[in-house]
């Protein structure tokens, strides 16, 4: 199944036309790999909402490094070739009274002052999140990508753990460089950022980078790592006891689990974000621990790490069938140990996918 | 030797004072970095021009995640923990009519919008580079740190060669792959960048990402990489013959070989960044290849891998002692093959300082 871009394209036409929008110039470089595939690292792109099925109006601009690229990423949109790209399109597009939305979130005060410095009567108006609305829904071949990617990752963690590759006596950063080879053995295109190992205390901090701290006996390690597959992440943390578990680290690991447990329950199109971190919340803090859960519950994922839509308790948005998310609660108690425990999930119309399969029963190893 | 922020925070004041300004709003976090030392990933820095030696107008605000880090890492600096970092900052030391300059290339329209909707009579004035000319000349310390990530450059590629790692028969995945393990063996805290391996007519490609392409017998190999020492980057590229060497692929090295010394014999201070450019750009052009060259000479490189100055031939600057620079002229045969050489340097009083040591005669392997 190839991505069907042209169709993501139309969606947006659908809602530039209720903003009475002539077009949107896109320059989010993740926005426009999402609308036309082109991978390279400078572009704009010129979405017009009155286009049929030809899009003769549409346009994508990029520079001459990116000349033969762009023809074969973008066969389907006409290109032209400039370095100023956003500029270009306006010089050369940008004619009447035309309203052009644009990313006001994305576009400095000062590429914003250019555009105004030109000789065009466009009418520049801001918008956030048009794009990433749409991108919050993903279409099969997206969750094709996003089930592939969490696979890799699943598979480089059973043989990390096969190998005895997590024992005492290695460092955190030892841990973390083999967890990250074996993704990219396993075809990964990339790490999709850069791989937490925390031991011990470190488990208690919640974005801990991997130190030279070597592993010991009766430590949690606590691993946060994901792989990427054509621009797609995957996310997933475990947490491991070494050696032996004690009864609090069976009690907290328990409790985490539980709550995660319970914000997956409550994955369904409908509900709202903030009543799914409020599941999982409610475990924590009946534990008498909710000072002790730091973050939120978890975030959309896709062509970004962290993207729409958010979990968490002040979150306002509402989930909807295609939402790619994560539940990673976690509980931290400093300077002692910490779990967290995280899953990619996809929201179905009936129950979610789970797409990290990695086993979440205690494991001591 | 250890990074004198203040000293830097000193250099400043006095670029704010030229420009009759009050404080600066720092909020690119590379430059907030460079000014105090915090490496967390929110952050707003206010830098008082009146403070004296007490710093007592200067001010760091980040989230709570970093409460701990910031008292760790700016030990010398007022801080305040709020989420909206500027905003924090403004609603609480925007008194009067002071004049606060900030970064246009690096604020959004939204964000700044926002600043106009607070309560305070501050007036933001635009600039862009200020901190980054500060940047773009090292100290002794940030040298220091570069010659450090040069040196795991040197070695993890010397290893890799050692090894018989860039041989027929590998892909150019396996080979880029290797290389950063190495490099993270040697001590890297990251790479600098995706490593570009390019093999036979890839190497024609100036920026091409690895594939599954495999090595053969007469391929030129493009290497493309560097590491990333406490925040600092090199960057180094060699391009090796396999097997035996073509009469064509034994001129085109010696040619762009060539054309790097020029280069570098033309780094020295107050000499336009252009005028390197064109010493190395003449030797091509006098080979006939002008065409072929198709980017610029090189960049500066420190906290990021680009960064000021730019040396290409429409670049406007002049060269200072402590710049510290790439110079890595290519030729690029479409479909056939390419060659590209760079070396990270030190512009000083007299001759520039060598920080990538690896040999580059022509080597078969």
């Amino acid at each position: 199944m190839s991505a069907d871009h042209a169709s993501r394209r139309r969606a947006l036409r659908v809602l530039l036309v209720e903003r009475e929008l002539d077009a949107l110039l896109v320059t989010d470089l993740i926005d426009i790999r999402y609308l036309t595939g082109f991978t390279g690292s400078n572009a704009a792109l010129l979405v017009s909402a009155a286009d049929g099925d030809d899009e003769a109006h549409t346009v994508i601009c990029t520079d001459g490094r990116y000349l033969t690229q762009v023809g074969e990423q973008v066969p389907d949109l006409r290109s032209v070739i400039a370095r100023s790209s956003a500029t270009q399109l306006i010089l050369e597009f940008g004619t009447g009274s035309a309203r052009w939305g644009f990313a006001s979130d994305v576009v400095t005060v000062d590429e914003r002052a250019r555009w105004d410095g030109l000789d065009v009567s466009v009418r520049f108006v801001p918008l956030t999140g048009l794009v990433e609305q749409l991108r919050a829904v993903k279409d099969e071949h997206e969750i094709g990508l996003l089930r592939e990617a969490c696979a890799v990752a699943d598979r480089a963690l059973a043989d990390l753990i096969a190998a005895g590759g997590l024992r005492p006596g290695r460092t955190e950063k030892e841990v973390a460089r083999d967890l990250e080879w074996r993704m990219f053995e396993h075809g990964a295109d990339g790490i999709s950022f850069e791989t937490i190992v925390a031991a011990g205390a470190n488990s208690a901090v919640p974005h801990h980078r991997p130190t030279a701290a070597v592993l010991a006996d009766g430590d949690f390690v606590k691993l946060d790592f994901g792989a990427q597959i054509g621009g797609y992440h995957s996310d997933m943390t475990r947490t491991y006891v070494l050696g032996r578990a004690a009864d609090w680290q069976r009690e907290l690991y328990e409790l985490v689990l539980r709550a995660q447990q319970a914000g997956r329950d409550a994955l369904a199109p409908g509900v709202d974000c903030a009543a799914v971190d409020a599941a999982a919340r409610s475990v924590i803090a009946e534990a008498g621990y909710a000072d002790l859960f730091l973050h939120g519950l978890g975030h959309g994922v896709g062509l970004e790490i962290h993207e729409a839509p958010g979990i968490g308790a002040s979150a306002t948005g509402t989930l909807v069938a295609g939402a790619a998310v994560t539940v990673e609660p976690g509980v931290y108690f400093s300077g002692r140990g910490g779990v967290r425990i995280e899953d990619t999930l996809v929201v179905r119309e009936r129950t979610p996918e789970l797409l990290t399969l990695t086993d979440k029963t205690l494991t001591v190893v």
